[in-house]
């Protein structure tokens, strides 16, 4: 398997075909089968994605949320900011010491996502609305350039209960399943496997994660060659169900004290 | 960066020498910088991790365990496997309707890893004692045979909240820090980066496991090449403790009621 930044992709502004400047830069390199990953942060820019703290008239939750964090902790939360947070959101699973809440799409993450830095002219960048179909067109854009059977997979990064630090998921993807089905298959003596399903699109996401550094020196795009998902069962099951989540559940009924 | 998995490891029995085992089949392949990602299931064969369920009398503990998960569920939870896992445990962290335990080297997972397939002639594979020690006495058997400054990572797959699906982490590692520190870091614009801490040995051990499969065509261990650290500030905290994790905090106030 091999992992190959896109180069010189420009700063990227809004309405840009992030699949015209990918196949520039790609060319012959990329093959049928090869997976691109995208970081979010490129497809809400070129998706106008961008808002001001302004835009975000506090509601009386926002403004709650807001000094419950200035009472609890030592830190100052802007209330527009806690507003922008619940209109992309659609549960709140932590809203103090931090806000950690589920997208409308379905990913959980703190602040929904939203990014404060990488903002070129604006306060906020917001994660795309529906990065799948982000993922979509941009395997259509590739396809219309003669670049063919290529899954594409947007990425974020985000941090996780148990373990520090932040690693590369997916929180979108066309052209291939977000998961590999192990069930049924056997080891080398004959037992069933106790590892079931495997998300293959997270673990593409942090591979590339390696590759495209963070900051002025970033290169957000990758593609994946010589990886074959095999003849396996997938599922484009990625978000957990509250009903699926123990944790989730047991947040329901958590308030933080201090 | 490239994946190349290591062909042709045989079957791991108690005492192989992993590095030499490696050694033989890498030859000239490796490069200094490289790194090594060994699956924590042959590290654990050869350190002769392989127990029985008889080998677990079980306390009240476990037996309440046991009856608390058959009243709540409809699954029958072997008292001597939840002993085995109270064994191998520090926290219990979800009792019901499955183990979530904090293993003795600070790994959360479910039953403590312990694994019921792979396992030829025994009931159990426990994970290893302590990780980052088997991954450095790999590193210096590897040095031994002349393939110096070669970082190694033993990796474990797991689920996790919130993401369906299991994918690589790592659980032990030697000759790289666990993550790469972006504090103080900027964007193209000069603002600084949100994200701080990036886990790089868990992105490996993901990236890794795409290549290494499961099961009875699985190839335990990877090389991962042309991938550089870069010059980054290193940290090699991995596990958060509770004072640093609020589901952690939540999910010991929270009990399952069925």
């Amino acid at each position: 398997m091999e992992l190959t930044p896109v180069a010189d992709l420009p700063e990227i502004r809004p309405g840009d075909d992030i699949a015209a400047l990918v196949a520039e830069r790609v060319g012959d390199d990329v093959a049928p089968g090869d997976v691109l990953t995208i970081a979010s942060t490129i497809v809400s820019k070129a998706e106008g994605r961008t808002a001001d703290l302004e835009d975000y008239p506090v509601s009386a939750r926002a403004q709650e949320i807001a000094d419950k964090i200035a009472e609890l902790t030592a830190e100052e939360k802007d209330p527009r900011f806690a507003q922008a947070v619940l209109e992309e959101s659609t549960e709140v699973l932590i809203d103090c010491p931090f806000l950690l809440t589920e997208t409308r799409f379905g990913h959980i993450c703190v602040n929904a996502g939203i990014d404060r830095s990488n903002v070129p002219g604006h306060d906020l960048l917001l994660l795309p609305k529906r990065p799948s179909e982000s993922a979509e067109r941009i395997r259509a854009g590739l396809e219309e350039r003669g670049i063919e059977d290529v899954a594409v997979i947007v990425t974020d990064t985000c941090g996780r209960p148990f373990r520090h630090g932040q690693r590369g998921v997916a929180i979108g993807w066309a052209g291939m399943p977000a998961s590999r089905d192990w069930r049924g298959e056997t080891d080398r003596d004959g037992h069933e496997l106790e590892v079931t399903v495997q998300s293959v699109v997270d673990e593409l996401s942090a591979a590339a994660n390696l590759v495209t550094g963070e900051g002025a020196g970033g290169t957000p795009a990758v593609v994946v060659s010589d990886w074959d998902f095999g003849d396996l069962e997938g599922s484009d099951e990625l978000f957990r169900s509250v009903e699926d989540d123990l944790v989730r559940q047991a947040l329901r009924e958590w308030e933080f004290d201090g």
